[in-house]
């Protein structure tokens, strides 16, 4: 089969990750016997310097005819401290989502048994931790309106909104990866404060009917901010609306100690989006030192959830899996003991993949 | 002086623990020559079974005309699995924050010694973290409107409203905290997304120049959700929203690994509320089980934040410390040795006290 790829790089390491997912993808399909055309385009800070938008019409012309995307990272510190900037590179992020209706962000949380010293958590309650946070990604009060000011500009309001359709189609999601999963579904909400959050509930508990293999739990997202540290081994399959997700899923990414190592998927109607959870690290870039795993995991899932191709990207992981065993690593994780280069743990999985 | 104290001891526990609280300011009061009226009055599942509301209109009459209210806990477990009930405990506790205008919810989060080992994170990081999480309490998604669901009932939408003056009033509460502790202050907010949080930090760098003696920092509340795990000790003060200071108070206070140590203080226009950060915890009702130090310390922040008597304040930290090195303390947090009951432990600190 024949796939044609996006290579969105984006900002600061950006370029050096994404081009060792590149290497091994390349490994990958030769091995296999597919064709990959590759097509790179612009986003994120470089897009505003280059065109003055951080998601240009080609960009998505070329993400909208493509079947998937594999994404670098966005952010450069000159916009941290300027929350009035004009043009943000996050706008760039909020638009691709919106337009490809990226719908679904997908973010499972494993840990390596070589990295596990590494979580600010005690090991014996986050080793073995495994399990799927599904964040609603284009609803809720990023994207409500009204938003903005009144006239006088001294009282500023955001809406959240959710259609009963929003939930049902990601909450469905939930119960289906539950099912191939280990068969229990979370859904954070906080149903006792907000009308969204009723909603969630009322579409979850008409649909769990559908699943009667599934163990379906509620849990207000306070409790569940904390079950991710007390209990992490709790969950399977967690499903929440934006914002809750945006803040759960980086907790959750932060306990398995794994940070540099965790990929995610975004879902969407029109095509998919495989990233690295972590960010444009710009004091690292062109520096060949940033870890490229998360990228290159995330191009295993590209595999597995855009193309169905399960096999190809199992061999992704047992590469990434051998070579932190072989300690063919970067400095992040490479704990006093010889740090390899960016490129140079991207030469030796697409070696090993070969 | 005369100083009176609502006594809301509420669902569970609550009756347990506040007895205990009320033995411990009477042997303060005792001591030190105050006096206090204390007047009993129904919030909670308790008062909706009574009454069938769940803040009635006599006990908010009597907080209005104390100079304190001392709170145990609300929630029953028959409302848990039935958001849609018509009344709700928690209702009583939104209404009772409305009405009694207790815009900041301040949460104390530190350690003791002999607990962090009951930490989920690992003792190096969280062995000496001392900050305050201060919470706007009555304004944002919680309170904003309108909230509802279209007519056809398939869409629902809650909104997020701050003023200029509500935050202004919240963010100089925090620079205030930061002064009287190690002049660090984090602001917390989503501006890169959020209208209101684009406030937020409008109003506050307004304030910033006020206080050139603090260091200032804003976190976007994913990072914030990590940072709290990963170095919970470069906190200080933090002040953030109502939902983000839902979520984020939450987890802060199960790091500490003292969950049954920590109490509040929510300051109000019209007067203010103590209480511990735990729940009603209904299985423990009635048991003479549950661990009083979390409300007796709350009484502590009485004395302190509402009379501005610190030394009858400090009096009752020490009583809890010498009562974890003797080991006069409750099952939950007896590691296997003797466990002391609720009223043995609130006896002990009496009687230290005298
Ligand atoms: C940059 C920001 C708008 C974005 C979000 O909040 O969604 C980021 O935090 C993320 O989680 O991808
Ligand atoms: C019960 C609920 C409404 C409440 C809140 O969200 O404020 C609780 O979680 C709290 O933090 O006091």
């Amino acid at each position: 089969m024949k796939y044609k790829i996006a290579v969105l790089a984006g900002d600061g390491i950006g370029p050096e990750i994404v081009a060792q997912a590149r290497k091994v993808t390349d490994a990958v399909v030769q091995k296999f016997g597919h064709e990959f055309e590759y097509t790179e385009a612009l986003v994120g800070a470089v897009a505003i310097d280059k065109v003055g938008n951080p998601y240009p019409d080609e960009t998505h012309e070329l993400c909208m005819n493509s079947d998937a995307v594999l994404f670098g990272a966005i952010g450069h510190p000159r916009f941290d401290n300027d929350p009035g900037a004009k043009v943000r590179p996050e706008q760039g992020l909020l638009a691709m989502r919106k337009k490809l209706g990226l719908y679904a962000n997908l973010r499972p949380v494993n840990t390596f048994k070589s990295l596990i010293h590494k979580s600010p958590l005690k090991t014996e309650l986050v080793d073995g931790a495994d399990f799927m946070c599904i964040r609603e990604l284009t609803g809720g009060i990023y994207f409500g309106r009204p938003q903005g000011r009144t006239e006088d500009g001294q009282t500023a309001y955001d809406t959240c909104v959710y259609s009963a359709d929003e939930i049902e189609r990601i909450v469905r999601l939930g119960f289906e990866y539950a099912g191939k999963r280990r068969k229990k579904l979370t859904i954070v909400d906080k149903a006792n404060v907000l009308a969204t959050s009723r909603l969630w509930r009322e579409v979850s508990q008409r649909i769990e009917p559908e699943f009667p293999e599934i163990e379906v739990e509620y849990m207000f997202v306070d409790n569940a901010a904390m079950q991710l540290i007390t209990w992490p081994k709790r969950f399977d399959v967690m499903v929440t609306e934006n914002m809750f997700g945006d803040i759960l899923t980086d907790e959750a990414s932060v306990i398995s100690g794994s940070m540099g190592m965790l990929p995610s998927a975004s879902i969407g109607v029109h095509t998919s989006v495989f990233e690295p959870i972590h960010g444009s690290y710009p004091q690292a870039a062109g520096k060949n030192i940033a870890n490229p795993c998360a990228t290159v995991l995330s191009a295993a899932m590209m595999f597995e959830y855009a193309f169905g191709l399960m096999k190809e990207g199992a061999l992704i992981r047992e590469a990434i899996d051998k070579s932190l065993e072989a300690g063919v690593v970067t400095e992040d994780i490479a704990d006093g003991k010889k740090a390899y280069s960016t490129s140079e743990v991207g030469d030796w999985l697409a070696n090993y993949i070969q």
